[in-house]
């Protein structure tokens, strides 16, 4: 077997002697050969758990495993999620479409090549090469299906209709919503999320070239996260520590089982999504300019907590409770009625809760008016929260959160939402299976 | 003195007990206060060099010097530039937000807050706190003026046209162009590089705080680099590695100087801008779709170089000469005349050279059209190179190197400037002094 490229860590090649040299490798180097760089015995086949800890960009995420990758796992520093629209009217296409994605997902998430390296100069190959000797960096990839692959318009595109989970709804409107069609749905969701933004660009872009004449990019939005240091909770745009109260693997010992309750679907839904997960996402920009301006006390009744502990107001600590109850001498709350965390917390939303697994964006400037005075019209940043959360059914998660919000919390004044999906993200893959199996073989 | 935030490094906090309690801590402890975690030894007088060859987020770049940091800087994997306007009409605000942001700039490179923190807490405060706890992540600002600064539409705003440089041209307009004025020009230019990309977007983010009634922002742009292995060229966007050609400070020794010479003004230009240099900013849109599904052979022969190796055409080693004079049996250049790497080479331009300090950008998805077949429209990534080179001279640098290009590089049917800037960057600054010091002396 011929080949003009084998790639090893330090970028040493067998490269071509010339245009149409070809230096003979073994079949043996093969197995390298599709490997990115060398990685620390990963294999394709390993299952989710035995990385837990390693870190580093050399650390990878299994891929296979009970339930996708990169719901569960911890934060990766930058994210890139992909909406995109089927273009074909085959469900054939659309299952051989996430059956190769399969394979490159599970080929990345350890390192690899999208797909073998064609031999053939003469046509694209298997890899557009811009993460080539760049490590796993503990890329995830996880999958999702919008209400338009079950009916779109109507119509049963792909013989899925029956199959569209009741808790998969369309989106009602919320107060103070400013969304942009053409940052809103999708028949197909992919988040990817790794410690280097080169590497999950990487992904997404090889997933959409595998996709080519079935589906089109939709609609994009990178994002990053700060790299706090180990066992913080990272600063959000505002200032403020954001992710306090999600709910987490290694939780306290009085709240067994909340993080799986909270966002694994479970048997009240159709079978083939046990084990998945239903994804919000939307594109949240913050007013910062005007944010920077505000008195920091306003800041902290606007969200409740103190700037720089995280501690709920009047407290002093980050993870005490958040004390809704309390008041002060003249009987008003400590944490006023329209605080964020008050509207947020499960105590006001009668229990409900979600995963979030936000990255901040920002997208440079763009023109728009400020919402509170002295309300300038100009450029402003683009900048805010891809917010993204999960949870075992959004009518009970984020809507039932969401809809008081949306009316009620202070933090609106700075906040436009101008970008919203919902897609049913499936369980896990086994080895040889592929994203989305139970639902085609339920309504086979 | 009695102040209610402190911070330390893992946030153990000394923080309010209620909404209007206050802890007094001790005056020794203001110097720990301003620092927005225990860095290692860095000072504000710290001067460049020191920290040269330290790693790890906790590094810092030294702010003061004979040039300005963030030029010769080995490259950080993140960026956020932003080119703001002036919008008062009186010299000495320009002074004062240079002297302003000259020490906000020292301030947040060493780690600390962008100003002395406020113990007012009904007024803002002197930082936003988006990068409290983050370490200084090799932060570098570097500043530079455009021409609105010396003349605005025939005026001479703040007394400077006198000063303003024959480099500073007004660009032409390349073949090509299809340039938005939201994203050209701007009065005044912040450069922010940083190993974290919410450590570069806070010091922006805090100067445009700080000038709030003084300029405001026109442009801005997020980018990234790949995390390469430790002594790899970076690969781009487009799978290829970026930077081989480019001048090094730690260059082979047969060009002694050459870096030097490059990118540093020296006598040939007003005293003020000598040890300063000019920056080309150009926002460059790169058709990835129709790029991964090209060729690669075809891609080699519109670069120059081997994909896998980045080696010219017919070697194998990337930092081979080019050879531009090679010839096939045919008698036909192996580099082809109109590939990138030749048009781009010193030997093609009269011995011009620049130095690239450029990003990737990804802001998601915008309508455009593709420029070769099929000619499909739609919605495609808006994502490509944040293109920035420094050098001594623009006349002799980018515009005589890019203005052959612009007509006959194979790679402009990939490829569109959508946007451009061009910049004076001062020298650097010594301690107790400020941006831009020697213009405004000058011109006194």
């Amino acid at each position: 077997m011929s080949c003009p490229y084998a790639t090893s860590r330090r970028g040493m090649l067998v490269g071509a002697g010339g245009l149409l040299a070809a230096t003979t490798v073994r079949a043996s180097a093969q197995t390298q050969l599709q490997s990115r760089v060398q990685t620390q015995g990963q294999t394709q086949g390993q299952t989710q758990g035995q990385t837990q800890g390693q870190t580093g960009p050399a650390a990878a995420e299994a891929f296979y495993g009970a339930h996708q990758a990169g719901i569960a796992t911890p934060q990766q520093t930058h994210c890139y999620v992909m909406a995109l629209d089927l273009t074909t009217t085959r469900r054939a296409d659309v299952v051989a479409l996430l059956q190769a994605w399969t394979e490159a997902a599970a080929r990345m998430t350890a390192g690899k090549t999208a797909e073998p390296l064609s031999t053939d100069l003469s046509r694209p190959r298997g890899d557009g090469g811009s993460a080539l000797d760049l490590p796993p960096s503990r890329l995830t990839l996880t999958f999702g299906f919008g209400a338009g692959l079950f009916v779109q318009k109507g119509a049963d595109r792909y013989g899925l209709a029956a199959q569209r989970p009741a808790a998969l709804v369309d989106l009602p409107r919320f107060n103070g919503d400013q969304l942009d069609p053409k940052r809103c749905g999708g028949d197909l969701m992919v988040q990817a999320c790794a410690d280097d933004p080169q590497v999950a660009f990487h992904a997404v872009r090889e997933l959409v070239r595998i996709a080519y004449d079935r589906a089109h990019p939709r609609w994009a939005q990178s994002g990053f996260l700060a790299a706090a240091p180990a066992g913080d909770t990272p600063r959000n745009l505002m200032g403020f520590r954001d992710g306090t109260q999600n709910p987490t693997t290694a939780g306290p010992p009085d709240l067994p089982g909340r993080f799986d309750d909270v966002v694994w679907a479970g048997a009240e839904g159709p079978a083939w999504m046990r084990g998945g997960s239903y994804l919000v996402a939307r594109r949240i920009r913050i007013s910062l300019e005007h944010w920077d301006r505000t008195e920091v006390d306003f800041q902290e009744q606007v969200i409740g907590r103190h700037k720089m502990s995280g501690a709920p107001l009047g407290k002093t600590a980050e993870f005490e409770p958040l004390g809704l109850d309390r008041v002060d001498s003249d009987g008003n709350p400590i944490i006023p009625q329209n605080a964020h965390v008050r509207l947020g917390a499960a105590a006001a939303n009668g229990g409900a809760e979600i995963l979030r697994r936000s990255y901040s964006y920002n997208d440079g400037l763009s023109f728009t008016a400020e919402r509170w005075p002295p309300w300038r019209q100009g450029m402003m940043y683009d900048a805010g929260l891809l917010f993204l959360a999960y949870q075992r059914d959004p009518r009970t998660g984020f809507i039932r959160i969401f809809e008081p919000m949306s009316k009620l919390d202070a933090l609106n004044q700075y906040v436009t939402h101008n970008g919203s999906g919902l897609f049913a993200c499936p369980p896990g893959v086994v080895l040889g299976g592929y994203v989305g199996q139970s639902l085609f073989e339920t309504a086979g």
